[in-house]
């Protein structure tokens, strides 16, 4: 996969701006489990995924967690470059989830050529609705759903991706993505079990009825 | 108040960007609690707000609201032009709080403009990690601060806005400020009041002891 066909807005920029991108551009391989930006790490960069899984989360003063969005192939991580982007207000981490390889694009040279090109700056703007929208559904989610809907949505996604039944994520792995204890995972985990929707068991979690839990998920 | 010391970029913006916006720019008025744009009136338009106050809002599909961010005078409302946002996929509705007057430009001249100018984008941009940085802080309250904090910060807010210590805010507007119940807020205010913070009464809420409301606001 080439680097100037997952770059979205490649064809509108000046060529001397794509010269640039292109002398720059580096690409990275991150072991799974590794956190390439919090804060704290300085300036990552703008990042474009070029394969694996990486998430973006918020952390409380007391350590907890909750996941704000996830980026798989071909995906555009702003969020790590937010040190350049002026408005941003808030900590995010960055997480990969699967081992992942990534294209890296400095910071200060993003930064000048979004200052200079309209179709970079929108194409930024664009991605900042996206957030946006993403961290809208959440609120919603947060606020206004149960969260046996949310943990039972949340099994289905990881079956989807991992693209198993029997997934071998943990309670507080669970509790860490939607925000909540890990006492609270595992209660509910005991009630999905009691009612033959998963089996419980050290370390995993089968999925026994995938139709009910769906539409437990959607309901 | 001139239109042009308002509009954050005006000096960036191209001769003929500006002539086009100052041939179309109008102003309206709208009398307190009137909802001026909910996604079904129709493209509103970037609005900069000349004087009053308005809130942002989203609505459950069972009624409840959660306000997301308020604007005073000299803010600008994107997203009563969302309908030109290709990649804002939520609704948000926008109601004024006091008698308000704004100026609009049209959505569609906005958006052409937009499109062109890289300071033009580069500040709708700024203005959408604001919002998403608004709606962070807001995600972090809800999931990690207490209820008896939240509404201690609202009544000191409220406070400030009204510059008195004597509220003739509801039980449920508070509730609809905050995402949560009415009931919820008229057990928490009785709480207050038997702790000598307030004192409840038909209309309205007198705060009684500012600075140990401030203090739990803050705590």
């Amino acid at each position: 996969m080439e680097f100037t066909e997952c770059f979205p807005v490649w064809d509108k920029l000046a060529p001397e701006h794509q010269q640039e991108i292109l002398r720059s551009v580096s690409t990275r391989e991150f072991k799974k489990g590794t956190v390439i930006y919090d804060g704290t790490t300085g300036c990552t960069g703008f990042i474009v995924v070029e394969s694996g899984q990486l998430r973006g989360f918020i952390v409380s003063e007391e350590g907890r967690e909750i996941t704000i969005y996830r980026l798989f192939e071909r995906d555009i991580c702003l969020l790590s470059a937010s040190c350049i982007l002026n408005s941003i207000q808030f900590d995010i981490s960055i997480e990969t989830e699967r081992d992942s390889r990534v294209w890296i694009i400095p910071p200060e040279l993003f930064q000048r050529i979004m200052k200079e090109s309209a179709p970079l700056a929108n194409y930024v703007s664009e991605i900042m609705q996206q957030r946006l929208s993403d961290v809208m559904w959440l609120i919603e989610q947060i606020l206004w759903k149960r969260l046996d809907k949310r943990i039972a949505a949340f099994l289905m996604e990881e079956s989807t991706l991992e693209d198993t039944l029997k997934l071998t994520t943990t309670h507080e792995q669970i509790a860490r993505h939607l925000g909540t204890a890990r006492e609270v995972v595992t209660r509910m985990l005991r009630n999905f079990q009691s009612e033959g929707l998963v089996k419980v068991s050290r370390g995993s979690i089968e999925i026994t009825d995938e139709k009910r839990l769906a539409e437990l998920a959607e309901d």
